[in-house]
């Protein structure tokens, strides 16, 4: 037990509490007090932590993921939106926004779950950006989503699929953690393109 | 000064603290109790607004971006690198991470300055993915670097150039509020490339 927590940088107690909550698999009994854990233990740990760290569920929530990424009759896709869906943030866009963002999604041809939370994301931003008369054009839109795509190829691409749990780990861990470096490089790019255009 | 806080929506009570504290050129008086607006006074307060409330800058750093707006002897590209250099966090990321950053940017052709807040943004960010162990490649980087370059060029697109004012605003409120967009449609985006490759 002291070996798990140290190699994975989680604390005895908390270890113990993930054990009894169900959320960590027992190890094997050799003694009264001594059991073995071998790797998926530390995975299963570290998904956990980023699971909670990361993203910020509640451990009624990564129960809720971890059974999908057990459950081998999941897909994997399933098995990653369950983490996926409840990373968003449940905003509650009006009817017009909604429809916008339909239309756009069935014009790029992408196959997203009619009721993804995604969807609704899509829609609040787009809103946020109507209510200061900053509205998006359908062109600009259009690029933003080409560019879009092609970074999510990028973050498909870093995940392991050989097991579900290191691909959930990494989907959610590469999801939230990337977003600000790609804000960071939007914005050395940016400085880059307007010294280009306007000198300086 | 109650139509301009009308066609503004800023309260008459800021519309006179904005006057005292010299952020807003007064009105020409056409009696003791009138003064006459005009649409660069409804331009100027929404650019205030949205430096205050969307950037969330202080007044004092919003009245050094109004110098270098006003001063038509500071390019384009400074007034606008003026609001962005605020928008960033203050991280203070490693040597090793500042020095990877400049590679990156140095590789990638990008005209940066050596001083950017935004290279110590980058460099923070990738730190951070490698504390989970979930570093980047340069490859991934480069793929991320050239996505987000397609951004900054729709970004910059959208700013009008004829009007300094226009342009920070834009630069401003495009900047912060489309993060929420770009994030929506990566979501959007890696639901659909799972779904392709991992089938649901």
């Amino acid at each position: 037990m002291a070996e798990l927590s140290a190699r994975s940088g989680v604390p005895v107690a908390t270890v113990k509490y993930y054990l009894r909550a169900g959320l960590l698999r027992p190890g094997v009994s050799t003694s009264a007090t001594r059991s073995t854990y071998d790797s998926s233990h530390v995975q299963r740990l570290r998904l956990i932590r980023a699971l909670v760290d990361i993203a910020g569920l509640s451990l009624g929530d990564v129960q809720r993921v971890l059974t999908a990424v057990d459950d081998e009759s999941v897909s994997m896709h399933d098995a990653m939106g369950s983490a996926h869906s409840l990373l968003s943030s449940g905003a509650r866009p009006s009817a017009a926004a909604r429809e916008r963002v339909d239309r756009v999604v069935e014009s790029l041809g992408w196959r997203v779950a009619p009721d993804s939370p995604n969807r609704a994301g899509l829609a609040a931003a787009l809103a946020a950006l109507e209510d200061v008369e900053h509205a998006l054009s359908d062109q600009t839109l259009r690029t933003y989503a080409s560019s879009m795509h092609d970074v999510a190829e990028a973050d498909l691409d870093t995940v392991p699929t050989a097991d579900r749990q290191a691909a959930v780990h990494a989907a959610v861990v590469g999801t939230i953690l990337v977003e600000p470096v790609l804000t960071a490089l939007r914005r050395l790019a940016q400085e880059d393109v307007s010294g280009r255009r306007f000198g300086g």
